[in-house]
C-alpha cells in the first residue's frame, strides 16, 4: 500500500475504513463533502500564498503533501458516496479534454491552454 | 484501465501522457496547479449551489462527475511536478488522522467530527 | 466611521492606512491579492461545514463577522491595486444582471435564480 | 451613487432592492449565500490563471472588475441576512490585526507578513 502501485480500489478502502471506525458516515452528503473538497484545496493553495512555487516547495513541502492528501481523501469519499468509478471518470474526463483541445492545436499553444 | 482497480500510477501515466502530447509541461508551475486545483474544486461545488445534496445528485450528476475527475487530475500533475507518491501521501495523513482523532473518543462524535 | 453609514472611501482609507504604516505594499500584487481573497472566502465558509445555516448563526456569529470582514478588507486592498471604483463597479454589475435577469421572467422563479 | 462616496448603506439598499424586485429573498440562506460569494471568489481568481499580474491586468481589467463586484454583492446580502454592520466588522478587524500586527514588529516584515 505504500506506492504509487496502489489501486484507486485499495485508498478508497483505507478511506471507508477509516471513516467507518467512528461512525462518521452519519454526518455524510454530498453537498458537504464538496463543500470540505473546497476548503481543503484552500488550505493546500494557502501555502503558496506571497510566495513563488520555488519558495513554496522549498519552505512548505510537507504541509503540501499533506494538503493535498486531504483533497485526494476528500475526492475519494465524494465518489464513494455518489458511486462514482474515479478511473473511469479520469479517463473518460481526458477523452473529452482530448476532442477539445487536439493535439495539432494545442501544441505548446499558450493560448488554448489558458482556456483550458 | 476502465476501473477503481487502475492504479495511481496508471492514471498518472494517462495524465501525463496528455499533458506531453500538448507540450504543456512548459505553463506548469506548483503555484498555478494548486490555484487551478482550487478553481476546479469551485466548480464542483458550483453543482451544489442553492440545492440540496439531492437535488444536485439528480439534476447534475454527470457535471458532478467530470468536475471530480478534474479535481483529480489537477492533484496528480501536482503531485508529478512535486514528486509526491499520493499513495503514501494519503496512507501518512489517514495515520495522522488516526492519531489527532482516536476511534474511542471519536465513534459517532459530531463534535469532534466538526473540527476535523 | 462605526456604522454603515461610512462609505467606501473612508474605510479604504483605513485598510491603506494600516498597511501602509506596516510597509507592506511592497508585497501586494493583484494575483496574491486575488488569491488571498479566495482563501479568506473559504475561512469564511469554513464556519458552514457540516452546518445548517442555523447552526452556523447561533455557534458562529462572531467567526463568520470577523471573516466577512477580511474578504472586504482583500476587497478593498485589491480594489486599491487595480484602481477600481467599487461603488461603480457594483452599480454597473447590477445594471447587467437587471438585463440578464429581467423582474418580469425572474419574479420568485427558482430556476433563473440557480442559474445566476 | 457613482462613486466612492457612495455609502455601504447605499450599496446595500441597490443590492437589495434588486433581489426584492426578482422575490429571490426566500431562496437565500446565509450558507448557500457564503458558498456564493466563495464561489465568486473563484471566479474573480481564474482570471490569474497561469498569468502573471501583469498579464492578468491587461487582458482581464473588465471581467476582474466585474467579478470583484459579484464579490462585494454577495459580501452585502450575507451581512444584510446576518445583519452584520459591514463597516464595524471592518473598523473592528483592523483594530485586532492592529494589536496581531503591532507595527513596531511588522514593519516591512516579510515574515509576519506571510503569516498574516
Amino acid at each position: 500500500m505504500s506506492s504509487n502501485k496502489a489501486s484507486i480500489d485499495e485508498l478508497m478502502e483505507l478511506v471507508i475504513y477509516f471513516r467507518d471506525q467512528r461512525d462518521w458516515q452519519q454526518f455524510h452528503n454530498s453537498k458537504d463533502l464538496a463543500l470540505s473538497l473546497s476548503l481543503e484545496s484552500s488550505e493546500l493553495l494557502e501555502n503558496f500564498q506571497w510566495k513563488t512555487s520555488e519558495e513554496a516547495e522549498s519552505e512548505k513541502k510537507d504541509e503540501i503533501q499533506d494538503e493535498l492528501a486531504d483533497v485526494v481523501i476528500y475526492a475519494l469519499m465524494l465518489a464513494h458516496e455518489l458511486d462514482i468509478d474515479l478511473s473511469d471518470a479520469v479517463t473518460s474526463k481526458l477523452k473529452k479534454n482530448n476532442e477539445k483541445y487536439p493535439v495539432a492545436k494545442s501544441k505548446g499553444n499558450n493560448r488554448k491552454y489558458k482556456e483550458f
